[in-house]
């Protein structure tokens, strides 16, 4: 027999299963969408299906130890399985997530916050292995983070440590949705770069299409990727300060544009950091791109309390 | 037989020297002031003589089993007893003070960063005992900073995390002497209480002169300790959402005056933050003032691996 985990990764677009060897292979994937309002009793249907096809992908050699579930709420033994602080998931809030797959699954489960999920992949498997403390960025729609600290996941005692997007880098800037002015999220997203657009008069324009005007030669475009390396390296630095890490790894859709963020960045964090945990802390990409999440989500259940 | 241990806590200002007992107990105490660029040397016979001293203060049975020494520089396994990063006293740069003091003690040595060693001091004894994540800022001439998490000193891998003094609150602000723009220690320290004193026409005023003009209505003072708090407020606001610490201690001269500061630092924090993580974080001033560092230090090698 040859112990295996699953491993979801529940986004606002889809959800995503896979098979996962305790060496962190991806045996086998399956994925759905994730429907507008998902109601809790949905999301266990979806979950089971998804487990159903992927049960098609392996043999009968494989047995199935444990579910790892990387969703975007805290997760913490204080949150005990329940679902909270969903912004993009509002009709997911209150459930009790472990408890109601308990009834289903005799195995294991493990909840991962999304954003420390794919912190802990790359850390397992990716970018920062290796290294005892690692910053991880994801530049997307918002900006998310998560902590390895001593060669461990930092959670914080309610699971809500890493939330780097919410640092402020423009005291009385942009109104946020988490109710602050000037979050990191508001300057250096995809969001922030179609915003950007906006206003400089390149209409409306996903950050892909801002980011091939400036492949093209557009200074505007360029001036808006400055601009997100200007605040991102503002908040690194403030990081780096604070948390002498050996690695940060960005990672996030906008991170694809990493060659037009990272002048203005790395410029930004030498002026602002002390020279040791400068020249400590390297800046790279992510080397799992989407998989770090559900990859993080396997080592979460195979190496439960 | 009781074993006990010495603690030193060197500043730009004055050493300290104490004998502490395994439960913490100050059992005796000794201080001289540190001469102006002062050399290896003379720190060297400085901690002969406070030590020869202590040992007045305690009786045959008690058995010095190690030295903690709290200095202004990053410590950590890598620097391995040197002493470096200095700006109050560059004359001691390049200093093996273990290897130095080796030379003349016959017990263990372990070196502590004065920051750090009053966030473990506060830890152990005082404010943030208890507790398994605690950030500590000490508000003086400079802000700094030390962290605990997991229950255990945070010190990056070079010693020099925990300058949040150093974090960005304005970003095109006031020059540091870090050679950055904006940071805290430019807006919420004693120098900058005194700086600001002077541009709003209160005239040559220490930190001391402004609070008490606070406390006598001045609306001057009032705005300048609001000013304090506001981007004390911005800095703590994101610790706390990247961290989701139990507890922050304040502490430093300036803290004598945290009723003054309180109310805009608890408004700032409150509007800038997650719901959850505010919730948690208790924020409190110090307990054991100047003594933090020393205790701490002595933690320091009690509990040296």
């Amino acid at each position: 027999m040859n112990d295996v985990v699953l491993a979801a990764d529940l986004g606002g677009t889809n959800m995503r299963m896979a098979v996962v060897s305790p060496r962190g292979e991806i045996l086998t994937r399956a994925k759905c969408e994730t429907p507008a309002n998902v109601t809790p009793q949905q999301l266990i249907d979806l979950t089971l299906n998804l487990i159903s096809e992927c049960r098609k992908g392996i043999t009968e050699a494989d047995r199935i130890s444990g579910l790892g579930f990387a969703t975007p709420a805290p997760a913490s033994k204080q949150s005990n399985g329940v679902l909270s602080k969903l912004p993009n998931l509002p009709s997911l809030n209150g459930m009790n997530l472990r408890a109601d797959l308990r009834r289903h699954l005799p195995f294991a489960i493990s909840l991962e916050n999304d954003a420390t999920a794919a912190a802990i992949g790359e850390h397992w498997l990716g970018a920062s292995r290796g290294f005892d403390s690692a910053i991880h960025i994801t530049l997307g729609t918002g900006v998310g983070g998560g902590l390895i600290l001593n060669g461990r996941p930092y959670r914080g005692i309610d699971g809500t440590a890493g939330e780097v997007g919410h640092i402020c880098v423009e005291p009385e800037g942009y109104r946020c949705g988490c109710g602050s002015r000037g979050c990191l999220e508001q300057y250096s997203s995809a969001t922030a770069v179609e915003r950007m657009a906006q206003n400089k008069g390149l209409g409306l324009k996903s950050s892909l299409d801002v980011y091939l005007s400036y492949k093209n030669g557009d200074p505007k475009a360029a001036e808006i990727f400055d601009s997100v390396g200007y605040y991102l390296g503002i908040a690194l630095a403030g990081l780096i300060n604070t948390l002498n890490p050996e690695i940060i790894v960005i990672g996030g859709g906008l991170s694809e544009g990493w060659d037009a963020i990272r002048a203005s960045a790395v410029k930004e964090i030498g002026s602002r950091t002390f020279l040791e945990p400068l020249e400590r802390a390297q800046i790279v990409t992510s080397a799992l791109g989407d998989d770090a999440g559900i990859l993080g989500a396997a080592w979460s259940v195979l190496n439960a309390d």
